[in-house]
């Protein structure tokens, strides 16, 4: 039986503390202070990947997608690339450490990301866990999210087509959560057919999130959001209600909560709840 | 018996063809094409690392070496870092592609350099991959590379005592060739005690280099160096010979080269040749 989705917030509450204690753990601060400090910066303030399974195998992966994660925007926010000077409220790191120690922060964290799994993983086959790491590889590299960040930078300022959107959100958002799916489904002993199952499942689930922010930028209050609301109407942002309308954007949400609960029936009840829950938890956040 | 060495430097030549064809397979240019052109840009331009061992299970490392070496090298030369207009004659990466583009391409370089090792690996037991893979990680991160590009950027305009200096030659040159030697032992089934020598014998080489580099610059002319000579006292670079005088660092590389080879003493003759070799061709080197 599906968890009540109240329980399963708790559920995600007590699941991201602990991986930010792993993560504390796991960048102490230690020499260099500076690029240390910078790490810990970013890596410990922000909202925390999941992945499913048992503690001692999917933490490392865990912590690896939250350095992944944090990598990408020390980079993203850099002056070359968004020049953002704040995030969540708080200076970004070039601001406070400088360019050079961002850039080198987020090069040491991609790299611990990797060293982390391959050094920290027990109770999984290490062959399991080499695969495991060529899956986060193909995540973020080339063909993941650089691929979704260098298009996205090429296409400002241009008009982007529903194609062209999808191309970057696929890229930028939805890789890392598939990969955070696909990697408990790999330390778990899925077959190749379970993992491609999964990996449809999370790549429905990685756009809805960007549809749904989409949507809710338009249709709620600043108060509501938490953040400020209709700014990407302000900056002209191109948007999924933008680009097909808000009504048909909303039933591109629908159809894609119900092609990834599709892709769960073929799991048994037990495994498949925590991600049935999780595309209802992206289908219906109200901020 | 250990080759001639004239023998030596054409086995190297014919390796680095090896690793170069290697290179131009594993980056092949494709879509987003710009950031992909950038990444072969500077992969394909350098000098190559060499790792040891049998071709199907030592060259995904050499490879992954040459992708993080070149990481390293596009964003050091970045306007926040070191702000290099040129390498080996050439523009430099952000030059030619832009700052956005360059960041991206190191990235994507250092993240497949993982991946490529993770899943190109073949004929090598899979808990010694996972070993080389954290060997590599800890040669690049925060207590790798980066540590040494941070306290070389730290130590700018400032005096550097002779313990900095090493600090950052250890980690900003001796680090990669370090961990191309023991990743070499490591996919060769190499036991701790074997493994902790060759990690000594690679150190002590990696200093060396530095010194040898360091004594050239002032001892020999533009011709013989083929690029300009003196440009360490132009610039008021720490170097060796300004921080012990040129006898003492001259000294310092006798000590060095006879320090690695006693590390060999204890492989048997056709393991310890190219190592030895190797220390030989670095200590004479003259240019």
């Amino acid at each position: 039986m599906p968890l009540p989705i109240f329980q399963f917030e708790e559920y995600m509450t007590m699941k991201a503390k602990q991986v930010n204690r792993a993560l504390d753990e796991a960048v102490p601060l230690q020499l260099p202070v500076k690029v240390h400090e910078a790490m810990r910066y970013s890596l410990l303030a922000g909202g925390k990947q999941l992945v499913e399974g048992d503690e001692s195998s999917a933490m490392p992966i865990a912590c690896a997608l939250e350095m992944i994660h944090t990598m990408s925007l020390i980079h993203d926010d850099l002056p070359c690339m968004d020049n953002d000077d704040l995030r969540r409220g708080k200076p970004t790191n070039h601001i406070v450490f400088g360019e050079d120690t961002a850039i080198l922060a987020g090069d040491a964290l991609l790299t611990l990301a990797f060293e982390h799994v391959a050094a920290k993983t027990f109770n999984v086959s290490p062959d399991l866990v080499l695969q495991a790491i060529a899956e986060l590889g193909s995540a973020v590299g080339s063909k993941g999210l650089v691929a979704g960040q260098i298009v996205d930078i090429d296409s400002e300022g241009k008009n982007v087509s529903l194609a062209e959107l999808e191309y970057i959100h696929v890229h930028k958002t939805a890789k890392l959560l598939e990969a955070s799916v696909v990697c408990g489904a790999i330390m778990g002993g899925g077959n190749m057919i379970d993992i491609e199952r999964v990996r449809n499942y999370a790549r429905c689930i990685g756009l809805l999130f960007q549809v749904v922010d989409d949507i809710l930028d338009v249709t709620k209050s600043s108060t509501e959001l938490g953040k400020t609301a209709g700014k990407d109407l302000v900056s002209d942002k191109a948007t999924y209600p933008k680009l097909m309308g808000i009504d048909n954007a909303k039933k591109l949400a629908t159809e894609l909560v119900a092609q990834a609960i599709e892709e769960l029936a073929y799991f048994d009840d037990a495994r498949a709840a925590p991600l049935y829950h999780l595309a209802n938890y992206i289908a219906s956040r109200q901020n």
